[in-house]
Formats: C-alpha cells, structure tokens, sequence
C-alpha cells in the first residue's frame, strides 16, 4: 500500500452491514496500477447526510448496498440507463459535484448471460424477488428472455416482478428450465439455509446452465451439484467481481487486465 | 501501514489548501499504537455538506483549518471551553453524532507557555492580529499576562484584538519586551519575507524569550538568531506538534509516549 498522502481520491460504499470485499478489491487494483486511490466502506449513520458528504468531501465514487439501493435515488442527480433500468442504484459517481447513479449488478448480470452464451429461447425458473433479483429479471427481459418464471412464496412481491417484465409467477416450481436461477439466500455462507440447494437435482439434471447470484461461498451447493453434472455455470461470484470491476471502470476511467482483476479477486476472498 | 479494511475509523481535516501533516502525523502514530484507524486531509467543496458528511459517515474526529475556523462554529453541537475562548475552532470531535468543537492551538500556545516557564509579569509585544494571533492573545490572557502590546499595522485588527483581552495596540513597536512573538508570515518559507525577522536584533538581544508561531521552517531567522543569542524559543513546530498530539488524545483517548510523538513529528517532515 502506498503512503497515505492528502491528495488521495477517496471511493466508499453504504451499507447497513459493509463486507471486506470492496475495500480489499479496489485498494488492491490501485495499489497494482500505482493509482493514488483509497477506498473504505461505511455503514453510515444517516444516509442523506452521507451522501451530502460525498457532495461536500469531493469523494468520488460510492457503492449503494442494503438497504439503500431504493432509498437512494431521491439523493442523486441523474439516473444512468443501468439504474433507471430497475429503480435501483448500487453505484454513484461524482463528476464534479453531479452524482449520477448506475446499477453494475445489473450490467454484470446481462454481460455474464452473454459472455456464456445462454440463448434467449431458453426456459428460465428465476427463484427469488427481491432486488437483486430485480436486476436479473430486467437483464433477462434486456436480452430477450420471455419464455421466464418467476419463482417466489411471497405472492405479492412475485406478482408484482413477474409482471413488470412479462413474466410469469409461481409460488413452487416443479418443472424442468434450460436455465436455472438462484437469486434468494439459500446456500449463503453462515445463513439457516446454507447446506440447501434451491432447485431439485432432477431439475439440475435438466438443466443447460445453473446461475446462483449467491457469491460466498464461491461454491454453493446449488453450484458444486451443476458442476458434478457438467453443466454451464454462473456464479455469484463471477458476478460480485463483474459488478465491482465495472464500478472500478466508472470511477477510475481505467480498465484493468485480467491478470489484475484475477490478482485483486484473489485478495478480496483472502480478506 | 496496515491492510487497508471495513472497519478504520476514520480521521479527516478540512482546509482549502491542505499539507501533508496531519496525515502523515496521526497515520504514523496509529501505525506504531496499532490502531486500526485512517486519516485523510480533505479540501471541502462546501463545508456544510462536508460536516453533514462527518455527521453521516461517523467519521471521528476533523480537523479544521483555513479559511473555516469561525464559520464552523455554526455546524457543531457543543463548543469546549477551548474554542469558546476564542470563537474559533481547529477540531471537532464526533461522539455519536454530538459534534463538540475544541481548538488545540489555543491549547497548545497556554500549555507551552507554562511548559517553558515564561513569567506573566513579563512585557509582551504580540506581533499579529488573526486568528492565531486570537489564540495565542487569550492564551496569554487566561495565563496572567498584563502587559502585552499587539503590534499590527492593521489598526482596526489590532485595536480589535487587543481590545478582546484588555491590551495595549501598536502599528509598530520599536521597544524591548521580555517575550517577543511573532505570528504573522514572516520568516515562512516560501513566503516574500521569508528571509526577515519580525522583530529587530536589538530587541531578540533584549528579551529573555522568543516565540515564532510559524512552523515552516522549524528554524526561522527568527528563531536561529534567537538561539545564536542564547535565548528561550517557543517553536512554531512545538506549537503545531503539540496541537495535533492533542488532537490525538481527543480523538482516540490515548496519549503517546514523547518517543513516539517524536517519531511521528520526523516522518511528518520527511513528507
């Protein structure tokens, strides 16, 4: 790490709950790439008066994590096509005192699903409507998807997602999908749920391609299985280090080999 | 320096034109306590939404320097006796969202003052009418001192200030005086008069004690030719050293030892 200096440009995230995985990924790439860059999540107290401080302090790029991704939106000054997308924000960067938002979830979500080569005519069983799945639901629709369920207990929140995209609902899904999504807690690391798999092994066997939005561990049960049965594969963490690269992008204007990336990933799950 | 993580509590300073100090004084102190703390100078864009800023992150402490000593005053919650005195504030100390503003320089200037054994019924001339100038006339004031004479060539400064504290004004002062202090620029590196002394040879040979409140060089002309004459000198690098050691101990409710403090001041001036 470099000395710290008063000329530093400071990046931060908000969340109720801040992980280690920001602040190890992004401090790693700016130390590799010799940038004068610093960056420490906060849980912050009030988050209009945090975000008046990223006004006031000149800091120039901020993560948005639970639960203000909603709540945010009202305190920006402009909505990038990935935020409005959704009505959700994960990111907001300074530019000279405007602070536009954007959601990198989003875009590391549809840039997975076409880097893997998913076609859209696929069958897909979504499990899960909160706002992460939110973001997979929009990217699915962004990329042709219609053939999608979506599968949630709560009729009223999975009413209410299905329908924005076109989409179907059900409260059980039993059938077999071409692509099977995991956007709910099941198989999180220190969770009530975290030896449980969100779909069947039959509807794994099924499948062409397993995506779990859950990124720790790295391998979920739901992940070990679709790859014990040689299937394609998306992983949360795939999409964790997607989404934060791309904020290193936003902010920085800098993109970083893979090697790089590869190198700070390493890091962030060390931490 | 400790992996940058999460958890840091953060130290900041507001100035319009930031040094490097304060950063690398309290990083290196918590470097060698173990502290997991960070500080960083910030210049504000709006001091307003940079406190709200400390407010919402739970940043700590924040120091502040010019030109926003006396229009903090109108953002804090409480005001310690310290910036009381003087209206003016240089720390703010955040325990749980209550601001309380101190000011270490005022702190500093009486704590020297007594440190190095200087009479009150000493004769004074107090070269300077801004706001350190404020500090270090209350200073004197609050120590016992009558017989002082503030010398600024600005009338309506000097009358003002020497009026505050019960004071003597000259626009200039030809005679001798048993403490000298200078605290304007000159004699500041960098500065048009950096090669002047603010007061003459026969009066530094006069006076049994000399005090320079400027801390760049720590050896002013002024303070060389008073040590060439065997003179007590009060530094302008004691000054701000014992003010950011005070800082510290607000900030973090630990006193370092006076070989760390000193390790820190030398790394301070590497930078």
């Amino acid at each position: 790490m470099p000395i710290l200096n008063k000329d530093m440009t400071l990046c931060i995230s908000l969340s109720a709950r801040p992980s280690n995985n920001g602040t190890r990924f992004h401090n790693h790439l700016y130390d590799q790439l010799g940038l004068n860059w610093i960056y420490k999540a906060f849980a912050p107290t009030d988050l209009a008066l945090a975000i008046a401080g990223v006004r006031g302090l000149g800091i120039r790029g901020c993560a948005i994590s639970m639960p203000y991704k909603e709540e945010v939106i009202a305190l920006v000054d402009e909505m990038a096509p990935s935020a409005a997308a959704i009505d959700s924000v994960n990111t907001i960067v300074n530019d000279g005192g405007v602070l536009t938002a954007h959601n990198t979830d989003y875009a590391a979500v549809a840039a997975l699903l076409a880097d893997k080569g998913v076609d859209p005519a696929s069958t897909v069983a979504l499990r899960g409507a909160g706002g992460m799945a939110k973001a997979t639901a929009a990217a699915l629709r962004d990329a042709g998807f219609t053939r999608v369920t979506v599968v949630a207990r709560n009729e009223d929140a999975g009413r209410a997602l299905a329908g924005l995209y076109g989409f179907d609902w059900a409260a059980h899904y039993d059938d077999a999908a071409d692509l099977l999504i995991n956007v709910t807690p099941i198989g999180m690391a220190g969770g009530d749920e975290e030896t449980q798999l969100s779909f069947t092994e039959e509807q794994i066997e099924a499948a062409d391609t397993v995506f779990d939005v859950v990124a720790v561990p790295a391998e979920t049960p739901l992940i070990q299985t679709a790859r014990l049965l040689g299937k394609k594969v998306i992983t949360g963490a795939e999409v964790m280090t997607l989404q934060a690269l791309e904020q290193f992008v936003l902010y920085t204007g800098i993109t970083p080999t893979a090697e790089q990336v590869a190198a700070a990933e390493e890091f962030m799950r060390a931490g």
